[in-house]
């Protein structure tokens, strides 16, 4: 089977509903995208559901599919993709949470979910916990990740994700912290249960000392004596890509979410100076490593994720989701100039919809194309790019995994079933 | 996640083929229906599988799965539903059918199998039958529904679904009863299949001394001196709308099966004086009731149901499946006008369709329209009504439950798989 290289922009929360502002446009219709609209004219176009019709998907679950993965085989909770982001590899039996470095009082009571989003010192405070050995042997582990973010490992025996969190959740700052309960009747929930507890206090009882807390409040600033956690998981059951489709993938990143489902799907991640999650991010950068990672030769498929698209859908800005689309097609553009269609296929999606007038992930389908050059793949005919020219495109009402299956049958890298 | 509510008319049996005297259209394509265009105009559009694509539901099917449910799992047979729409709860263990009171000659030789569709008197009939006591202890309910039919439970010990079934079936007029079998070697069904038996020799002699059935016989009218029992299933394990989508819904209808499916699900129903499931049902005080509850705000979702049009196909008329589906279409411009649909979804279904000319139930997708307001959900373009105008729109080939997950979503009501 000939082989072909392919690379996928996947513009984070793109899809969205009509817009009265942009006159009943998209933010994607309404952008001026001649890359985009080119790369539909050569390709096959359409709305993708990320897991199922109508089911609303986060970043994380959204990837795994975008990956190939059925979500609901693999995906654990979010503590685990934190701390594959970081390259900490769990091992059978541990379980990650994903945490927040915040603020409390000597009664528990929350005063900060984020420690007033602490930015640096993290790595530092870290240090004093890692490595932490828990009453019956457990052990701790703590990985500093961007800003107030941490994951949180504990590896030992009985361990459990059946308890509840001690995270009092978003809207609740003042409340106090949740002694964590077992979720069910196993003597693993109720060991977890109180281990985490454990854990929740000694960790007060060395933060609220810490010379750089001490600093901190003499500066004003909260004290980060407290570690809130959810998003429990365990080591999922994923092949890696390269085991399964005998693939070699690239994942060009700015955001841990991504990367760490990146690393767990087995792709080399790439997280240059100046790849962040923000408005600015250097998106041509991130266009350029793409295209430099395919001319090298060492990899199949490289994957190029942006952030922005989402932020804006949250931020309820659509001028700026407008701007961020134009973004992505100059990074098309970049592209479409250095990579030959006949050598390599071009595909654009979203991991789900983020309409601004929600400020918050939808069930949407998301608008994607597939091109490949003049004999490579069956066209649409379709000029433009934008949910409302995708409907009746032939891959629509697809999934995010068949779009996965369908790249990689183009490429060359799927067997056959049967002979 | 901001909410909004959402109504839903169910047209049973909607969906046609082509007929000839209606110049090779089908009855929705060829009935003016101006609100039903208007609402395809502002909305996405498709024909839809009842399950899956060429599998022929029937109406209790059809609806467990318009209420997001998979027949499959959940679906155990007709008897639970009868029961249910008559508010009696299932109990584990319990089984149950449903039955038509019907004459039988002393050799058990089938006269009538609705005893001349007996339309009074079924209620005293039913008492001196209710509260039966079995040979080993098995306690026996029967519930009088319309007309001729019934809901027979039995309660006990190792009872099983696993028999056949004592009725000879539809054109079987003249024929013996059949002794019932049990389905496998279990201990339950043999004793089940001994039970059913002693049950309907005990209904005999206690029918056909009944006076009501000597006065009946006295008049010229066949004795209700037996009922026939079919449709064994027992309590679904299904858990009810508010619990799995923290949903209020209300079902207005005229039919006890779908009385029967919504009860199970955990709505409210509503059938007033008028309401049926026949051509003369009062479909604008369906309608006028359905704006009603969603106007006094104590429901999220209100679904109102129809049966006449699929009367209409299964009696091959396709002028009066017109005629009712132009009632459907005077609803909806009542809905219309009483409704913001920037406040409230408004969709259109079928159950499943009734082609005329089959006069049966056939597996091909049902004409389905979710509309929004005219930033609440992308639009298809589609300004007519009908099988053949909705090939093109988005929802094309997508089955019932998504239809329910997409209205969820789009009112607010998913949860995020993932984060």
């Amino acid at each position: 089977m000939r082989k072909k290289q392919g690379i996928l922009v996947i513009a984070d929360g793109m899809g969205d509903r009509p817009i009265e502002v942009l006159g009943g446009l998209t933010p994607l219709e309404y952008a001026k995208t001649p890359s985009l609209d080119f790369l539909a004219s050569k390709g096959a176009c359409g709305n993708v559901h990320p897991y199922a019709p109508g089911v609303r998907v986060g970043t994380d679950v959204g990837h795994l599919a975008i990956f190939g993965y059925d979500p609901k085989k693999v995906y654990t909770g979010r503590g685990p993709i934190e701390a594959y982001g970081d390259n900490f590899e769990l091992e059978d039996g541990d379980i990650a949470f994903r945490g927040n470095f915040s603020t409390i009082d000597d009664d528990f009571t929350v005063i900060d979910r984020r420690a007033g989003r602490i930015s640096s010192g993290t790595k530092e405070l870290v240090t004093t916990l890692n490595g932490m050995v828990l009453s019956n042997g457990t052990k701790v582990f703590v990985i500093a990740l961007t800003a107030h973010r941490v994951a949180v490992v504990l590896r030992g025996k009985n361990l459990s994700t059946k308890i509840t969190i001690t995270d009092p959740g978003t809207a609740m700052e003042g409340e106090k912290l949740v002694k964590p309960q077992p979720l069910d009747d196993s003597k693993e929930a109720k060991n977890t249960a109180m281990l985490v507890w454990e854990l929740t206090q000694k960790i007060y009882d060395i933060l609220k000392v810490n010379n750089l807390n001490i600093q901190r409040e003499k500066e004003g600033k909260l004290s980060a004596n407290m570690i809130l956690l959810r998003g429990v998981g365990i080591k999922p059951n994923m092949p890696k890509l390269s085991e399964q489709m005998n693939i070699k993938c690239a994942c060009v990143a700015g955001e841990m979410t991504v990367i760490g489902v990146a690393k767990m799907a087995g792709m080399d991640t790439f997280m240059l100076e100046g790849f962040n999650g923000e408005y600015d991010t250097d998106f041509m950068g991130k266009a350029k490593l793409g295209v430099k990672l395919l001319k090298e030769d060492k990899y199949d498929w490289v994957v190029i994720h942006i952030k922005a698209t989402d932020l804006a859908g949250h931020d309820n800005l659509p001028y700026v989701k407008v701007d961020m689309a134009e973004k992505i097609d100059l990074m098309m553009a970049y592209i479409l100039k250095n990579i030959d269609l006949n050598d390599c296929y071009v595909s654009f999606t979203a991991d789900h919809s983020t309409p601004c007038e929600l400020k918050d992930h939808s069930g949407d389908p998301v608008p994607t194309i597939i091109a490949g050059g003049d004999i490579g793949i069956r066209r649409d005919d379709i000029n433009q790019c934008g949910e409302k020219y995708f409907k009746n495109g032939s891959l629509n009402n697809l999934r995010a995994r068949d779009i996965f299956m369908i790249q990689m049958d183009l490429m060359g890298f799927t067997k056959k079933f049967g002979s």
